[in-house]
């Protein structure tokens, strides 16, 4: 187990009707307000409604940026960054899923940089300032309403980053499970793999050398709560119990807890984002379609003990197997709760993807020639793991 | 499953060797430090000298308050706020237990009111200010260093009351799991019992209206990892692993994230409280006596599911039994842990404590004539209780 700090400062309103908390924690930082939002969902489902009612009501000026991508571009924060500077905004309030409140955390700090915000994406100008940020969650998917980091595109260089920092972190977000019943059921299948992935990814196969146990406990908890209630979500879109179920674990997927004791490692992660990058693919059917080739390329007797341990806590495989047969169970289970449970398409070519540009892919995935992680991995390695998605 | 609001602002230093952060984070906030510590134990173990020689590194001026309770005082609350007023402490250090750092959340508080600091702790008087507070934990019990309450006790009127409120948070806590080596079979045991008692007292047994189902399966896995660790801790006191789920479990179990859902009800604690206002027992000791009395003595058709549900994925009890088999076999087991594993004396008796007072604490148990929780119960039910435990 390693040392580490913790700290996440984010305060969460949870529930219904809670919006009429808005306005009184907004007022604490300001009255000029940027309204991030994408593509137009929020105005069907009433929130853009319910939100402007509560700003008005608070006598806040707002100003908006609307028509965020699913893959947010640095373009997009450009133009968010450039109306923040213009009307001097103080506050950011995202309204939206994870690219919406990604787009913005890249907005707040890039109001306070005169050049291109792809520079502070990129990592050549450090985040040095940002405006506070307000969000309000309509999927349960990323994390971000409730961690210091964000993803940003650029097309132009088919390059996908992250960029973390604690000034990122959102003051205050709102999260009613109620705004997520409309999600269709290919975006509630792609929310929860988004979810699984995070920590099997991020966390549960990230450090062969040993994590604590209550937290590996804690995150099968999480995963089995997503393969318990995705499926309920999905074929019963408005039930309460388990949209506020998935929308609860999408937060603490990624919000620092369930890394507490070991690193960070999100291999499938690292690879999916060049498959976003140029495809342009919504992130979490491509980590879907990755991870259980992922597994099965590195399955050997060095890692097969804990993805036997991940099959039995969490699928009820039979713990008498031995540890390869375990493993291979484990990676069936996990496969046909991804394709079959979900529904979700099992390989990039059902997407429209060829292996046209894997080998730049895989190379860019390992930036400086390997990619490390549960197991190191090579530009030929993530080559192959392409081509088994196939 | 209710609408909640959750915030958790504490910043965690955890693991071996991160004092050397202590001075970098109190300048933070001011240079006269108040340090706050016990019966002289963090002498012994060399955490004194550590905390001095970063402080003095520091430049920081220190003054002190030794000698706090188990069990701490209003009078010792009284010493500490009027250090503070005469010295002009712009920070609190505690360095010790959760009695150590209750002691100084209710200090901090005190420093702005004139006074008497029962006022404060009984509610007469509000809190409205409070210095920043810093914790160094040496036993893995309350959670106090990771939440914003406290208790408080009165001994010429033999009350032992809670003080809440957000602005008595910590700051930052360094959790070391190497300082907890030296805790003694039977404090371990204690604290163990402490953590235990606070998930199932205050959450998973609070709220018969249903919770959310992640949480709960959450609670248990912090459970069993507490059965598993404690008694390692107790046979081989310098096992990190085991000190370090301990300790990590102890915060995590009262910060506030297993209470998202439903409403906080911790009955055995109340009744508790009364236990040590009179004759000043170790809390956790006094938890693990009335808890399981508690169980039966409530135990009916309504409580027996949730009670075998505990027993099933707690303790491997048999999920094909009735629910009132299961809801005994859970009882049973529980003793089983509390009295045998951990080595707990089981009776009030054993700690000479006989029924002369049952009747007026029974009565204070349930201020306003009823105690709410999981059953509502009387006095009268309190007494029965209170009779069990002989």
């Amino acid at each position: 187990m390693k040392n580490f700090v913790f700290q996440n400062t984010t305060k969460i309103y949870f529930g219904q009707n809670q919006l009429n908390h808005l306005g009184e924690e907004i007022k604490l930082y300001g009255s000029r307000i940027l309204l991030v939002y994408g593509g137009g969902s929020i105005k069907r489902i009433g929130l853009y409604d319910s939100v402007m009612k509560e700003l008005k009501k608070n006598k806040l000026t707002v100003f908006e940026l609307a028509g965020v991508e699913p893959n947010p571009r640095h373009t997009t924060v450009n133009k968010g960054a450039a109306i923040c500077k213009k009307e001097q905004i103080d506050i950011i309030l995202a309204v939206g899923g994870g690219s919406t409140i990604d787009c913005s955390k890249a907005i707040a700090t890039a109001r306070y940089y005169d050049g291109d915000s792809w520079d502070i994406v990129s990592g050549k100008v450090p985040v040095t300032q940002a405006l506070p940020l307000f969000t309000v969650l309509t999927i349960a998917a990323t994390g971000s309403e409730m961690d210091c980091g964000g993803v940003i595109s650029n097309m132009e260089t088919n390059e996908k980053l992250g960029l973390v920092h604690p000034l990122l972190q959102p003051k205050v977000s709102f999260l009613d499970p109620a705004n997520t019943f409309s999600v269709s059921a290919y975006q509630t299948a792609c929310g929860s793999a988004d979810i699984l992935l995070h920590i099997f990814d991020c966390f549960y196969f990230a450090d062969p050398e040993g994590k604590m146990d209550m937290i590996d406990r804690i995150m099968e908890e999480i995963i089995k709560t997503v393969i318990k209630y995705a499926p309920i979500a999905i074929s019963k879109p408005d039930d309460y119990e388990a949209r506020a179920n998935l929308m609860w674990a999408a937060s603490w997927a990624l919000n620092g807890f369930l890394g507490t004791g070991t690193v960070m490692a999100p291999t499938c992660h690292m690879i999916e984002h060049e498959v976003s990058a140029f495809y342009d693919i919504t992130h979490g059917h491509g980590l879907a379609i990755l991870a259980p080739r992922w597994m099965e390329y590195i399955l050997d007797e060095t890692t097969a003990p804990q993805f036997k341990n991940f099959g039995v806590n969490v699928f009820g495989v039979d713990a008498a197997l031995s540890d390869m047969a375990g493993a291979k169970a484990a990676i069936a289970k996990f496969k046909d709760f991804l394709f079959d449970t979900l529904g979700l398409k099992s390989k990039l070519s059902d997407l429209g993807i060829d292996d046209k540009n894997f080998s730049i892919m895989a190379k860019k995935a390992c930036s400086n020639g390997i990619l490390s992680g549960y197991k190191k991995l090579t530009p030929v390695d993530v080559e192959a793991i392409f081509k088994m998605c196939l």
